[in-house]
């Protein structure tokens, strides 16, 4: 049970501009810092501004962002907006053809299974998870400013 | 974010032999009554099997069984057996590259996550599953007995 690398990159960048909440960062400063393509970069970073998490400046010296304060943006309302798949099990996706769908109740607790990780998760911000951002930059050999 | 096939076809072979607790059941007719493939079926019972779940006798008019009472059997237990990936994300399996492990408070947060999810599952058993047989076994267009 995975989440997509979609969804893992997009935390990684959340957290990222959150450490460094005074400046403007780059795809590629933050491709860089965790060694990670700019090609899955890009896409992260689309999905990002188009959930309303990151903003972004164009032109020289610009780059992006976050939105708002980091203790607004939940880790549970990030995965909601960028992971393409909660479909633990196929009855739970768009495809489903398994023969006892309507007289399964596996189903709901896989449900009620989902909804509890999604409420742990909606319990932690992007301040929670930086909240020592030095160790954090040490780990990615950046400077704090 | 989903179980792997193998765990998705593990609980519905229990759920069928739950169903029917007093005969024995081949993989070919679970196969047939859900429609997949019996070499899929083939590892699925062979993990049951080597998990302590099911039991097989050999031989003309043999097949499976469940290994014991189906309010005995959670589907957290079940799943902690079969699904070969828990690592929702890099950092939480044995291939982690991400630099910054170390100083990273998610990986925390999805442990917890993670074991919501499983504390959920471990409250439901097989025989909660399939507390409507007869339902069930009209799904899969299967008598009774």
């Amino acid at each position: 049970m995975r989440l997509t690398v979609l969804s893992d990159y997009s935390l990684r960048v959340l957290m990222y501009l959150a450490a460094r909440p005074d400046r403007l960062a780059t795809i590629q400063e933050i491709a860089r810092a965790y060694a990670i393509s700019e090609n899955h970069l890009m896409k992260v970073v689309h999905g990002l501004a188009k959930g309303g998490y990151i903003e972004t400046v164009r032109g020289r010296g610009g780059g992006m962002r976050l939105a708002g304060p980091a203790d607004g943006i939940t880790v549970g309302a990030v995965l909601r907006t960028v992971e393409e798949d909660f479909a633990i099990v196929e009855c739970l996706g768009n495809q489903d053809t398994c023969r006892i769908t309507k007289a399964c109740r596996l189903k709901r607790v896989l449900q009620l299974a989902l909804a509890a990780f999604m409420a742990e998760l909606d319990q932690w911000t992007l301040a929670d998870l930086v909240s020592r951002p030095k160790a954090l930059l040490d780990a990615l050999d950046i400077e704090a400013r």
